[in-house]
């Protein structure tokens, strides 16, 4: 239920003010070489206070690996870390703790599991991250390898600065939209039936804290053009490789990807916590009014970029050993 | 690779004009009542040749059950069906056996496998969705029992009946977005890391031939929202039940399912094979005309309607009996 | 559930008297050359009439490979596929489904689902083994190109002619050891932890109707011995290549294929009806006489020689293919 | 690779002298008792030092849970533990680093990984169990809840004390079986086909270090003995419920629990590490004498019984939470 992947797998633990987030990325292929100053560096991205707009809660989010990586190398064998939680002001919850905050997961928590770590989410919190950062970053050192590189980025305005402040004036927050293209993947990644290469990084981006939507190639807009506006036809280059001219098609046919650039959007909704009084209802359904307190972001998504990149890396990487099996 | 889902698992095989399509269901609950003439109406609603712009390939798409169902009720065993392939014309598909068609998956798979039948377009022909309505429309009917009502409806225009025969007559085709509600889930269903109900729901919607988006609630528009636009307030109801008062969220919060509606879109592309002369390369890289020929679908919403009722009350039921497991 | 195996998997499905036993193998890697006239000649191995003390129901157990095999070659899809079941005599077990026969599974399966097909045994059957020997068929026709082979025999007198026409004449019934041996194996196969290669192949052979014990190298044995008796000393070979002097270990050291022969030792029960009075309950708890009918195999090994190797087979396979993971 | 469980999993890591050993215990019900007290005995009982013959590495082996447990209560999330790994002393391992030692998995990890960190055997080490046990215990405590009881002992007389003494006089060492009895498992738990419970069971158990063979019931001796001799004959006792009058199959029919007692030996082979000195060949192939170093059992049944028990008890639960699927 914690697990993601096939072949490489991430199983992840841990509750946001408990006394460590980690996880295990099992399926490492052997003698990687491992850069752990870059790693920490690309776990660095997802920290608060970097960015406007990000909760003033200070984690330093240290990566410590427990295992699988030795004198600077993959062993083959899964890849133990955690990072623990140092900042963490419990007392901050103690209201929230019987309360349903609206768009949170307090209430369908209660009803799954009838009971929960509340302090600063727990399980639900986004803080979660932290562990797909560390083994996405890890996944993304053997990309590198083979000449794959994933990057994300902020294209919808409301996420964009200006935008921030104001929201953050009025104790309101903001949502927009990433972009996130890899380059470099070869043709031939992909299951063609129930594990397209696209269904599984939706499932991968979908289950990312406040995702509401994705999309890959021209998405949603194809659905609105005929078949003659979006052939994307073939090409012999110079070089003797074939390719596409376009790219309506996102680097992906049929599940699987075509050596064109793959591309996709992954929606974030709104911050659900607001710096305003909220009125929601307490779990024996009394209505109560939440005053604004604890520590939050008024915008995640340039904490979330390394996280989409992350879930990229991972998907990627998996599938480039799945394909190693198609052949005898 | 060909199977979905975790407790009630879809596994699925067959070519467009092998000898026939099959699945087999596992871990369906035991002595639920199947009304298999009811399942064989729901399979129709896929057949082709009963909206406009339809496919003229007739299939009569006879479900067949093998195993797993006994005097009308399941057995707790995997259900096995098949449901034969009768008018398949090879023959058409002489001449583009060595091209690669635009925006379809000749290419993907010819590098993938280095092999494949051409014949209908082999696995990757989206005839492979007939095990889907068949598996789907099993759930379906374990679901009524649980009160829970799937329907998928055509929401956007470029779908409907006058752009199609438009098209048609231009040789185009058209994709479109269909809706998906789910009425009647219980709250609790759907893991809330990897397995959050709405990645679920994404991979397998987004698993359906020529699907290119998914989104759940506001989806992409809550990307352009405040905070404060999209909370669904949390009210007690007068039967004492607890519930929201809006559905921003499309009843799914933290990933797990809140009792309100499930809602979602899925964008579809238009359908890649055009009536016209198309320009593209074979399998050598030299430049080749394709020629309009065989039975190909101008518009396949209206036929995918049950592919994603089917896709949803799979996942839905899965979860549901997931759920069973978070307590002793 | 009905599932085995991680990138080779094969699902089956079938009761005893229903239409057919099923199957589908998925992930047997594409262009692999099959003869399904020796995949037959295969599964004939396990018909019944062939050698003495089996049953007299004579399935002709055709294969109808449905998918995945094209013109003689895998297509890297999945390969569903059926066998008819046509002897069935249904009316035979008109008694005996409300009783509980001794060491058959009526009343565990009573219990676990609440409801049952009967008739033969149902899915309960060892008829359902059928689907195991097509898969693993195709298997090894697989291991073939890659120089590997698997052969079962028949190792404890108990299970040899005289004895069984002894036992059919007190209408008793035998059990017996088979050893497999696998020969060819590369080493390097195999998962250290919970997946050592020795444990999914006991789960494998543990899995066959029957089987009580399961073991590998010198297996029990082992248990009595000090270490310096059992120690598999390392030469490096005339060619180059390392081995081991003796083979206590069975070829697999550390839950790792070492390049030995792979041998192990299976135990199977003798077959539970007697063709005698038997005393029993029925479901309500009333006591009952069985009286002796039916069809029945007085022992099993012959039969079982073929789903030995078959699975064997599948086991080599799918851990083959999962070794091209270990390297980037 | 690393992980074993259907809804009910375990994944674990770690290295012998890396800086701990751990794992993720997922699919844990919510909202069960936890008395980690109780929890770090059981771990205690696989200590060294605890018993003749046993290493005189002194690991503290102090469980951390790190996650999913709050209040002295399982919150449904993944319990995350790491065992921090303090007496390695991985000077005594400069010698058997370019050597492979009969017995281990130095060579068979060498093919396959082509690294691997060679301090105190690594991963391979038999110190990876004590990750199991520490999951086992937690699953132990849920089982008591359910009155279900498992306790391993062990029956073989090579494995007692005496004989210890000598072979440690001599630098020699020993293996034997351990016996392991489940109770209190009610009637219904397995899945009938691949997933027997003995199956399960089987895999489990092998998956051991230094484990050889498995048997359940009457196991091989089964073999040799005729249908009537082994019948378990169902009656209904006084209390109204169904159970047999003896127990031939183990607790177990058709891979199905029946309610008695399950009832399962395994074999362990002796430790293959030597007080001795030992001819052996380095990676190259020249040969080598190892003298003997380090810190070793002379036999491990001793500290193998709560690991026996901690799988038992992971394959038990899993199964009772997949039992509750069975029906609507």
């Amino acid at each position: 239920m914690n697990t993601i992947g096939k072949i490489l797998t991430l199983t992840t633990f841990g509750e946001s003010h408990g006394p460590a987030m980690g996880g295990v990325l099992d399926g490492m292929p052997a003698s990687i070489e491992m850069d752990l100053e870059a790693l920490q560096r690309f776990v660095d991205r997802r920290r608060t206070g970097q960015s406007v707009g990000s909760s003033s809660r200070d984690e330093q989010d240290r990566v410590e690996v427990l295992s699988g990586i030795w004198q600077g190398k993959t062993l083959g064998t899964p890849i133990g870390f955690v990072v623990r939680n140092t900042d963490a002001r419990s007392a901050d919850y103690d209201e929230i703790a019987r309360c349903y905050r609206p768009n949170h997961a307090d209430y369908t928590w209660d009803v799954k599991y009838g009971i929960c770590d509340p302090r600063g989410g727990g399980r639900a919190s986004a803080r979660e991250t932290v562990a797909r950062v560390v083994a996405g970053g890890i996944a993304l050192q053997a990309l590198e390898i083979l000449g794959i590189t994933v990057e994300a980025e902020i294209v919808e305005e409301t996420g964009l600065e200006q935008a921030i402040v104001d929201a953050a004036r009025e104790g309101d927050t903001l949502g927009g939209i990433i972009s996130c293209t890899v380059k470099g993947v070869p043709a031939g990644l992909g299951e063609p039936v129930f594990g397209k290469l696209h269904a599984q990084l939706a499932a991968a981006m979908m289950s990312i804290p406040s995702v509401h939507g994705f999309e890959y190639g021209d998405g949603f807009d194809m659905a609105s053009r005929c078949g003659s506006e979006v052939m994307d036809r073939f090409v012999k280059r110079s070089d003797g490789t074939i390719g596409t001219e376009t790219n309506h098609s996102g680097g992906i046919q049929g599940g699987i990807s075509n050596g064109e650039d793959i591309v996709m959007r992954i929606a974030f909704k709104p911050v659900p916590t607001l710096m305003r009084d909220v009125l929601t209802i307490d779990r024996d359904g009394n209505p109560v009014t939440l005053h604004p307190h604890g520590r939050h972001d008024v915008c995640v998504l340039q904490r979330a970029l390394p996280v989409v990149e992350a879930m990229a890396a991972l998907v990627i990487l998996d599938n480039y050993l799945i394909k190693k099996t198609n052949v005898l």
